[in-house]
């Protein structure tokens, strides 16, 4: 099944974003009002659950079914040398993931997440874009799609993630491009390059930018231009998953910036969504920032393939655990409203 | 067993902390350094399992079994309005505890914690500190006791947690006059007074430092003057999870309040420790900054209970999967040290 036929069909989706379930969300905050503990005590806890209740649409929000995806995508513009690392290395890493080898397989069994590992044409990297768009118009149309369709129902959790030698300077790119800001803001180090790196990233950012400076900036020609086919298969990912109100856990900056140009097309795209983490990488806090979403684990990673997000799925369970197996004041015949 | 048969006993053992075990800590470092992602992208989540390795003294540490506790006891200063609750909560709140409707019955369970409960005297509240030491001799080296009772021998991991309405004055008690510092400095509105009541707290403190001032400052005087028994029951608890290097988990303001007196006579106390979380009671972010404790998880809970300290436990046990569970460069073949 094709989720976005066409770029009109994805616009359209984007624009008209469903809402979550009011009358579950208060009927979860009202319970949470009647747990053995002083109103508020429990913090982010208690937002999660009334969160989660109002997409999930019932008072008592479970996680029966969660799935890690991760896409995988090269990136012309490593020609540059943007990363430490060769290209060589995301199809390495994608055969880790398979066999059951990386941070994100253990970090998946540990929070009960099944994990899906999506590949995209990886012997065919977008094209470099500081002189060309990365990808065509049937190229990025194929990438949302193969998003979309990594996300079904009866999924009560999505964690996103990504692997992709190269990335942090797309991500780098589509947020300078989506909120009109100066590539050195956005730049940092990624995997690892030293200061000189980030001179040469920060110098093929500003080329990129300048040569598509008069193209349209709507979401799909943002994602297109200097995205990546991982990234855009996030970004179609987060917009299916919406269309059956499934919550998202963002991970880090790449995983986050692929979300930039949707929500300066419909800011409203985030409301799905809760960033698991805040990264170690620089951009990424200010990414946050600008999205309005608030970190839930702030642990020094900088790894990406879904792993902050992934650690985070935990601090959900947590969440819907308490609401859920609380006494009540009048079930413990515990004094007043605590 | 009566680990600290005299006030002796405990100040010796106290002076004379184990060390970790760095060749164990070295060769899980080594382990780190071979893992399938760039060192150190998995941030704090590295730290941790190098930490267990260390205290446990193996290069895979594992969590078989770990256990919660949460000593429970009353405080006389409750007559000056310190709390909005009556001290009757603290003996309803151990019966929820017991009959596993409390969050902390839930977030052990995610966790896979034990649970403990450990009321001390809950019919015989501490005495009033603003005029009197707060318990005898005895009665302090009795809560010390019950506190190393509940830690033995096969634990991997400690989480610590109390109850006890009135106990935030006597944290906040406890570290002004550990550091010498002023009682405004650590008052807070604790489990929900308003500012007239934080301006209570703080009377109530100035009075009781005034009282005690020229007395010992000893951790076993300042703990048996301006403490309660559960909260001395934590400080033995952390002193005997170190003799049998048992790593601890602490939990938010009160909980830490039982390491401050410790850590002013020997600052290596909190090294086998790690802070859960940091809570919303202000006194909490100061009080780690004084200890050196940098806090797992800062989600605005302010429960008590070891309430933050479990949720951390999930984060431990990630740590741990990650670091036992992932491939090498050499068994995933990936390019070089990536």
């Amino acid at each position: 099944m094709t989720s976005f036929a066409t770029v009109s069909a994805f616009e359209a989706a984007l624009a008209d974003l469903r809402a979550a379930n009011a009358d579950a969300a208060d009927a979860a905050r009202a319970r949470q009002q009647q747990l053995t503990k002083p109103l508020g005590s429990l913090g982010r806890l208690e937002e999660i659950a009334i969160f989660f209740a109002g997409w999930q649409g019932r008072e008592r929000p479970a996680i029966d079914r969660a799935r890690t995806v991760i896409f995988a995508g090269n990136h012309g513009v490593t020609v540059h040398g943007v990363s430490a690392y060769p290209a060589s290395v995301t199809a390495q890493m994608v055969a880790n993931f398979q066999a059951g080898g990386a941070a994100i397989n253990a970090l998946s069994t540990v929070a009960g997440l099944e994990l899906r590992v999506v590949p995209l044409d990886l012997d065919r990297p977008t094209a470099d874009f500081t002189t060309a768009p990365a990808m065509t118009v049937e190229e990025c149309l194929r990438a949302l799609n193969a998003g979309a369709a990594a996300v079904e129902e009866g999924l009560d959790l999505l964690v996103l993630g990504e692997m992709g030698i190269g990335n942090s300077t797309a991500a780098a790119a589509l947020c300078a491009r989506s909120y009109a800001t100066e590539a050195a803001y956005w730049v940092g180090p990624g995997t690892g390059v030293d200061s000189e790196g980030i001179g040469r990233k920060t110098q093929v950012i500003d080329r990129t930018l300048a040569w598509h400076g008069d193209a349209p900036c709507s979401a799909f020609e943002t994602l297109r231009r200097v995205g990546g086919r991982e990234i855009a298969a996030i970004a179609g990912a987060i917009l299916r998953a919406r269309q059956l109100a499934i919550p998202v856990l963002l991970d880090g900056f790449i995983c986050c910036s692929a979300i930039a140009p949707l929500a300066a097309d419909n800011p409203a795209i985030t409301g799905h969504c809760l960033a698991g983490h805040c990264s170690a990488e620089p951009g990424h806090a200010r990414l946050l920032d600008r999205l309005q979403l608030a970190p839930l684990l702030s642990l020094d990673m900088r790894l990406g393939e879904g792993s902050g997000a992934a650690v985070a799925a935990n601090i959900v369970r947590v969440a819907l655990a308490a609401h859920n197996q609380m006494a009540t004041f009048a079930e413990a015949a515990v004094s007043g409203s605590l």
